[in-house]
């Protein structure tokens, strides 16, 4: 089989109206796409007809705002929990592939194991689980706790979490079931294996319930750039979906990751890097602005406040001047990397609060681009080539109009480039992506001459 | 509106290649069901035409049968995860009830809350909760538990998890979103209701991120039979399925459940009796025998010791003779009303170990007939007539063929008596049930006006 050139991977991040915070007051979109499925049905089809790689669901396990100055101005607090709705949009799709958030912190990782191994085989093989440890109090407080795990602590239990769950999934071999009617023997039992796992967190025996998903493992995707973060990424994930701002920061974390994965025995093709990018496309850089502009004019600044106070852990922020400086902040028990990042653009850029607020209230952290096709295509090709990403993550600004902006606009000029595919390689998302299946643990005499 | 006569209610209970312990072994089933989802897709699809309430999915959180001497021989081991089946189920499907089993004991009520919320929203209003505590040792191994919680405790735990569930879908009211893009405002901040549940077993305090179902509350059902599990019914089931070997059992605990609701200000009506029935139906009495002896032909010893070991409790019985009397067991932490039910079914017929086995074999414990059309129809009509069923929970001994004996068979008779719909009353299952809408609890002064 000829080796294909190394293309750009896709997804589509899909939230509600759009990933911008005011996108909903639009004339144009659907505020009320977070009840929907058949709007959904609609992105994930043209997601699919574009080639993209996956589309793509972000979670919380609580509303995302909590503070009632804001709460009722967003589209955020009504939605579909995405392991249902990306198990529907499985049955409307053929080949993207289709990842759901879940949180190691609020959930068992048997509950967990089944779902994603249940999704695989409803999709045939295209389901990926975002591993999440959660950032917010307000998720603790809807599972019986007062505060939110300490991060340490928080990752300890995600690592045994992630050992629970792969363990599970190789449960039953992939030739396991021999369904014989004649004799009567259904499986074979010295394929069956019980995990018998014994952790800190975890005791959990096995089997799983369902049968090896159709891709070994559904694929691991993550999202955490913290020091713990990352060590678990470079030992779990698979896909990373992370947050830069600029390409120095892309090059310093895409350098960093892929030189962990040798200490896990890894390869770096073994983890696809895939930063978050928000987009607002135009056929000049005139009219990219325009859109953008139309979008921020719409935002309330108790809005803009809130989101930016909730992005960096909760702290309060209506005590100080909107228009003064953003203030040196306590270290909380949120997302830390999240907290860094922030405030890192906020001093480079010189920003207010009121700025810094503006800058993330679409991207939320990630990459921003208002430009042209070729600005666009131009950045997206450099990161791509010059160690900065395998592929992105799209997070459309509006939707459906900003995703039908990045198909209908970007992408023929990335297929010009030969940078994007024409059609999908594979039938599972693993073979799209370019990732090995994994061998299940007990295939012993079968690992060891893959090592060889 | 005219005041429909009252009709039977019918559920269609799926399991990958039928009830019957051996079906998969026939040649007409598909053994490999479990994997895939067309084949659910045609059953569901076949139930909607023939315009059944609902389909219905027990669940395990573990594999059924733990028995390393049996669980190769049975086909349990390999199924999807229900709610995920069922969400991908409701694109295929308009007017039909999609009831998944979830267990209280290993679960967090907020997760389960979140995910019929979001079933209920993707199919407009036709998803099901079947509330368990889940009775054996083995799903508490998948749980970080070397036994499971004791019977009464787990019994408080699921009537805590109720009620956090409940008022979590209570969580915005009905009219709480107004998405008005012009001022801005999302929703109405003063529908919007936190929970603060503060419990023995709970403390959640919400609110729920999805909008209220368009049921109001997805249908509650239950199906233990304890007398924990009577009085948690009484309480908060609105469709009981329930497993009874006599009419006169089906009618004493049909006039004890009816009975106890009014304690909790319920009315007869709003608790539907669908005890199941396990039908082995053919155009004569000869056939329908036939049919069946097919089946309990295919039965190995060991599959029929180990199911009922498993079905009393888990005590084993491989040290008594097969062909000798059902001895006396001890009390087990198991389902309660079940082994109750098995050993006086045993007493009653004077059974011995091999003859109970092949008693349930198929059935588990629910009434089995094996019939002509007419033997069928008489029996059903019987006991929805005379204060024993508002409806019943098909097993069909195989799949698809038991399911398509029962539509082309049984329900041209029913309907000719005048006891089944031709077609679906409403558009949802609440509708479809003729159960009420639930009025939120927040809704004070339009709960005291219905009330009056």
């Amino acid at each position: 089989m000829p080796k294909t050139p190394r293309q750009i991977k896709l997804g589509a991040f899909l939230m509600q109206t759009g990933h911008h915070i005011a996108a909903w007051r639009l004339p144009e979109t659907h505020a009320d796409d977070g009840q929907s499925f058949k709007r959904f049905a609609e992105l994930a089809k043209k997601a699919e007809a574009a080639k993209f790689d996956t589309i793509f669901f972000a979670d919380s396990v609580g509303v995302r705002n909590e503070d009632p100055t804001s709460l009722h101005r967003t589209a955020r607090s009504d939605h579909f929990e995405p392991l249902t709705l990306l198990s529907a949009l499985s049955v409307v799709t053929e080949r993207i592939g289709l990842i759901a958030t879940v949180s190691t912190s609020f959930n068992e990782p048997f509950n967990v194991a089944r779902k994603f191994a249940s999704l695989d085989h409803l999709s045939g093989g295209r389901a990926g689980w975002n591993l999440v440890t959660s950032s917010g109090n307000g998720e603790a407080h809807n599972f019986n706790r007062s505060e939110h795990l300490q991060h340490g602590l928080r990752y300890e239990r995600a690592g045994e979490f992630y050992d629970v769950v792969t363990g599970l999934w190789d449960s039953w071999d992939d030739d396991a079931f021999l369904r014989d009617k004649e004799s009567g023997i259904y499986h074979d039992p010295n394929k069956l294996h019980v995990l018998g796992y014994q952790g800190e967190h975890f005791q959990v025996r096995g089997p799983l319930n369902v049968a090896r998903p159709p891709q070994g493992w559904p694929v691991v995707v993550q999202a955490g750039a913290s020091e713990a973060g990352k060590e678990l990424a470079a030992r779990t994930a698979e896909v990373i979906f992370v947050a830069h701002q600029t390409f120095g920061e892309a090059q310093d974390f895409y350098r960093d990751i892929k030189g962990r994965l040798a200490r896990y025995g890894r390869h770096p093709d073994d983890l696809k890097v895939m930063p978050g990018i928000f987009p607002v496309v135009g056929r000049t850089q005139a009219e990219a602005e325009d859109k953008f502009g139309r979008l921020q004019d719409l935002i309330h600044p108790d809005v803009g406040l809130s989101l930016l106070s909730n992005m960096i852990g909760g702290v309060d922020l209506s005590g100080y001047p909107i228009d003064g400086p953003v203030p040196e902040l306590p270290e909380t028990n949120g997302g830390k990397s999240r907290q860094r990042l922030l405030l890192d653009l906020a001093r480079r850029d010189n920003l207010t609060i009121r700025d810094l607020y503006l800058r993330i209230a679409g991207a939320r952290g990630h990459q921003q681009v208002v430009g042209s096709v070729t600005q666009v295509a131009d950045q997206l090709q450099q990161w791509f080539e010059e160690e900065g990403a395998d592929g992105f993550n799209i997070m459309s600004p509006s939707l459906p109009s900003g995703l039908e902006d990045f198909i209908e606009l970007v992408l023929p000029e990335l297929r010009r480039r030969g940078l994007f595919r024409t059609e999908y390689e594979g039938k599972t998302l693993r073979e799209n992506l370019g990732l090995r299946r994994p061998v299940s643990r007990y295939a012993g005499a079968k690992v060891a001459a893959q090592a060889a």
